[in-house]
């Protein structure tokens, strides 16, 4: 008998054990403080107050488990965005890895100025030279194939500044949050504008995300045989993206359901947080605010990355929460 | 406090009570009989002996529960499919139903066989007509006005034979297979050629899958503020078919990992069963048999509806079950 399986057996049960006791007694995953990295404050007490009306059969405001669906952004809400999307980085290092079999790269944009590190002359091709970038890096191969360069990538790239793996550069506090939704009841769902297949490589091992709770942006794919082996091969032409008013069309379609807490931090989340807190019932609305530049970030307004303005300005009137990563985060990011 | 809420909750208490205590102690879930409806023989026992293979730590087979996923077709697989398939005929209702607000129908195709009840002529005006009455039956309005729509329908639409509402048209041997299945850990998806957003409309009722796990063909939609107020609209346009080689590829996009259990009824679940039958470990793939006249219908090679033909051809060479409606089923219809 593999000891290893054993092992993951044995915590299968527990978590799941776990998991309904404290469904059961709500009490239980009340009293135990779930969000550790989050300092004691208005945001916290607005997630725990909005999590305990929604789990007791006695409030007004109680929600069915089946209903209580969460809905995260991940750049920048579930980890680091700066200095560029962590996808962009992987998409750099690909060129660069690619090079050697493309001879007329280095004379044409937009690898040209890839493979010369102008990041400037990169942002000058445009949306056309950053659908090229993806057809060059992201299709052309089987979807088994495909994850096995992502995972490749996460396991030796490392942050330029933080010098270290992406995958370690998740919040703590957002891990706890999802952690602490899941034990009382809730499914919760990534919807990003990141390429869905990239995110799936680490959803389940960084954020206990199975791949089926992952949205995201997406390339056409099409069925093949391979040797007689079906395959799923990725297609350079852009399916569906992710992103602003894409998020609430992502989230009926993936879904079918209107969520009750909505997670964003950039005004490409806007959409998806005025979907969720429009709806009749019970709901809550979150905006993480990059205001750390000691420890992690700071940029709003101006930030060509995950730039926040209108969500911003209409947070209060619309009683969405900012949290404020200096002031209601203990821990940036994760440990493990 | 609302009664009905409470014994809501408490039902979601036991049932979650149970799933784990049958999770935890899989002699459980073996001992107690989950298929009455199946008689005893050599499908159930392919069924039974599968799933306590993949459940069962000791085994070579065994399969964590977050990778035991397993896909249903669902016209002639869940639910009955003749005399035509019934989200046919609620597009011919609707058809019916709008009629008066359109003088021009009767004497414009595909409308006018409709409206004469000229099967022969619908079909005539092929693929093009089909997707006239999409658009003229299934778009321009938002997400929850088509909800209602439907809902509306499936509460008064009766079976031209069986003289019952569609929803009780649903397989009694598959619903013990699904809660069978997920009392075993595994995470239950319908896999259809129909209608996402039609079928979402009872999945979870009907069949206890939350819309999350309903991927279907869908049409374009679109986010909308109508009175300020986030709508998503149903736009004329077909944006998957899901259908054939087109399964697998919803599969991936949806659920992003192989299924290890797929069950069809027709040639439309042929690359399905293909790809979830080519995965390298542990699989199984099965395929309802209509031969059952008398309690149902009986139709395979030559039918237009549910043709089944290659999948008789090469179940026996690929291991796939096939499963006779009329040996292998005690019970056709559901009770409720």
């Amino acid at each position: 008998m593999n000891p290893r399986i054993t092992l993951r057996h044995a915590r299968v049960h527990l978590g799941a054990w776990l998991a309904v006791a404290l469904v059961t007694f709500p009490a239980l995953a009340r009293a135990a403080d779930f969000l550790p990295s989050w300092n004691d404050g208005a945001s916290k007490a607005r997630i725990v107050a909005f999590v305990q009306s929604v789990t007791d059969p006695t409030s007004q405001q109680y929600v069915p488990p089946a209903e209580r669906i969460a809905v995260f952004d991940n750049d920048g809400t579930l980890w680091s965005e700066q200095p560029m999307y962590f996808q962009l980085a992987f998409i750099l290092d690909r060129v660069k890895a690619l090079a050697p079999k493309h001879p007329e790269w280095p004379t044409q944009e937009p690898f040209k100025s890839v493979l010369a590190g102008d990041m400037a002359g990169v942002a000058a091709t445009g949306e056309h030279g950053l659908m090229e970038l993806m057809a060059a890096t992201h299709a052309g191969m089987t979807t088994d194939e495909f994850r096995q360069t992502v995972s490749d990538w996460l396991a030796t790239a490392r942050h330029p500044r933080f010098k270290r793996a992406y995958t370690e550069l998740t919040y703590a506090p957002m891990k706890e949050l999802l952690a602490y939704l899941r034990a009382n009841g809730f499914k919760t769902f990534i919807v990003s504008g990141g390429g869905v297949e990239f995110m799936r490589v680490f959803s389940e091992r960084v954020y206990d995300v199975p791949p089926e709770q992952v949205i995201g942006s997406s390339i056409r794919t099409q069925y093949e045989l391979r040797d007689d082996k079906p395959v799923i091969v990725r297609l350079p032409e852009l399916e569906f993206l992710d992103d602003k008013a894409g998020k609430p069309v992502g989230i009926n379609r993936y879904i079918g359901r209107r969520p009750i807490l909505a997670f964003g931090n950039s005004d490409g989340d806007f959409e998806m947080l005025e979907y969720t807190t429009s709806a009749p019932g019970p709901h809550l609305g979150l905006i993480v605010h990059h205001d750390d530049a000691a420890r992690e970030y700071a940029y709003d307004r101006k930030s060509s990355i995950g730039r926040l303005e209108r969500g911003l300005d209409e947070a209060a009137q619309r009683g969405w929460v900012v949290v404020s990563m200096q002031n209601d985060w203990r821990t940036i990011h994760s440990d493990r």
